[in-house]
């Protein structure tokens, strides 16, 4: 039994290392880029995965739709059971590729797709097998958590530390799947078809991006409000209603989320038996990640290869839940909405009453049409 | 393949219902006092469970050493995998349950033997397949962390603290275990033999009890160290040396540790591929431990019934940490390890240099004797 492992870059590279020094044998290193150290092991040619018997677990790590998605195809089809650390592909074909490792009896494993290193979607897996799983919730993206963390610690404005976070390499060139919530949008619609046993698309999920948070949104949490903020993935079961929506949440001092510092992640669930369980490390990273994808590995070729049975895909309907939000903005905001209002120059802090999340969503459309810059928060309740 | 319990207690009904309500059938639960929802699934007679060959895991939930540990090995023998809650027992039987495991081809799991509800010797376990891990620390105790966070929260006095836990069922009514620090210490003895790969006795553990904690030194810690603290077990392994020591540990107040309110627990690892884990949850209760049993349960019907290798013998040797201690108290205590003292009365507030954890807890044995009141915690570097 042997892997192979698609994709020779951050991701692949790490996952490569740790399993070599674990004692498991990597049979093949599928990249178009020459790698040296890797020898007869480095092939440009999938076929020569695809063909050789001996290679049983086939680990991707190339990143994009395609070739990644016909690569993984062809694997389960061939017999393959199959790792993936794509969030864009996992969350684009759920259903396809559980369904495909079902009927081909292999398993699908894409630990390091939601969490990194943090051992989440495993653990969320397991929990789902004699529990009923309410909630997941949590810090789902380093970048925007090391923003948050640097303009509350330093007092910092967005773009100067969105532009360390880059020389850092904790942000990309384009951030804009980061920032705008995409990324944390697809780790939630990921963890809550496990979670609640159902495909949840993320094109359903509301998003409040972090674009738009200024120093004065910190100041005003900080000292107007005395709490915090944290940008948060949240997915809630409640009777036959799914919600799901990213977005920056104001939140206790004291809470487990507000410890949350730099670019790690926490993520959390709610499940009747076990109550609240939260798992906190790195979300992103060679090793840390390299480690989430060997880990999926060393389970499948352990004779872990219970595979996960796809849900019925379900429609997120956010007029179940209902918080406050908060709302930094020029713009006009309907005034049944308005619980308090403070006002400094042209800029408007508001407090709203409590309001389905469906219906901030509505209304926030309107109010960044007149004002691009405005800033929308949920508020813990 | 069914599951008996061993033990009908708060732990095993916990597992039980659980484990039914999952689907999973429970053939035999063995217990003295008569429990009529149980009908023929009860039983006061091992052998009913011994000799059932559909019974191929046994799950025990009885607690203290005998007969559980008899129970164990005539079960191991039998060709039986086994769970056990017990950390107590898996303290003492570490290396014998493990070795007879080994020789008879069936696993031993004790996931909530540490944690409760939170699956962190699952997870540790599966950390050390592919990592070498460096540390574990945490807060493993329910009922130390709630006085701590009680006594912080509302000012109020230890033993009207420790009232209020005992009413709440948080605390035995002999809670010495607790505040003198032994059921921490097994459990960080547990966790460090995993993760190290190696068996580490109760006995070699230095404690530092929490029941000395005064108002006072809550105070002195708040407000002239602005920290905070928490009662936590440490294991660390460097080079060839393990030391393992549990404390109360003078934290930052925006530690991931600080914001663990009430009787939760958390518990962490470091690995030098993944960096920091932790895992945050319940660390007691009826459902959140018997989950832990069910879990262990459902992995080993799963199939996934690799064992531990027991890891050879190994001392604590404490004289490799160092750190800088406060000690409150009104005995004289030598001045080659005072870095500052304030004095308030007949008592004496002081912040050590840097020392070892041996060299600290041996001249803590005179400083109590003089003044059996005095209270030692560790600061965090």
């Amino acid at each position: 039994m042997k892997v192979a492992i698609l994709g020779f870059g951050i991701v692949g590279s790490g996952a490569y290392e740790i399993l070599e020094r674990s004692g498991y044998s990597v049979g093949k290193v599928l990249d178009i880029r020459p790698h040296k150290e890797l020898g007869d092991v480095l092939t440009s040619n999938f076929d020569d995965i695809l063909n050789d018997k001996e290679i049983t677990v086939v680990a991707e790590a190339i990143g994009g739709l395609e070739p990644a998605h016909t690569f993984l195809v062809k694997a389960i089809k061939a017999g393959k059971h199959v790792v993936s650390s794509n969030k864009h592909l996992i969350c684009t074909y759920y259903d396809e590729l559980l369904t495909l490792a079902r009927e081909n009896g292999v398993t699908v494993r894409f630990s390091a797709s939601a969490g990194g290193g943090i051992p989440w979607l495993h653990n969320l897996r397991r929990a789902t097998r004699c529990d009923r799983i309410t909630k997941v919730f949590g810090i789902m993206n380093g970048t925007t958590n090391f923003i948050i963390d640097a303009m509350i610690s330093d007092n910092s404005d967005f773009s100067d530390v969105l532009r360390t976070a880059q020389s850092l390499g904790y942000a990309e060139a384009d951030p804009s799947a980061d920032i705008d919530g995409l990324d944390t949008a697809r780790k939630t619609a990921i963890s809550s078809s496990i979670a609640f046993n159902t495909e949840i698309s993320e094109d359903g999920i509301h998003i409040f991006g972090l674009r738009n948070i200024k120093k004065c949104d910190i100041e005003y949490i900080k000292n107007k409000l005395g709490k915090t903020v944290r940008y948060i993935g949240t997915g809630i079961c409640e009777g036959d209603k799914i919600s799901a929506f990213v977005e920056p949440l104001i939140i206790d001092n004291d809470s487990l989320f507000a410890s949350v510092r730099k670019n790690n992640n926490m993520i959390s669930l709610e499940g009747e038996n076990v109550g609240q369980l939260s798992f906190f490390g790195q979300g992103a990273g060679k090793y840390p990640t390299g480690t989430a994808v060997a880990q999926d590995v060393i389970d499948i070729l352990s004779g872990d290869i219970k595979s996960l049975t796809p849900g019925k895909k379900r429609e997120v309907d956010n007029t179940a839940v209902s918080k406050s939000y908060y709302i930094r903005t020029r713009a006009d905001v309907p005034s049944c909405i308005i619980e308090s209002i403070d006002v400094d120059g042209e800029n408007k802090y508001i407090i709203t009453k409590e309001i389905s999340v469906f219906d901030i969503h509505s209304i926030s459309k309107e109010i960044l049409n007149k004002d691009g810059g405005s800033f929308f928060a949920g508020i813990e309740r």
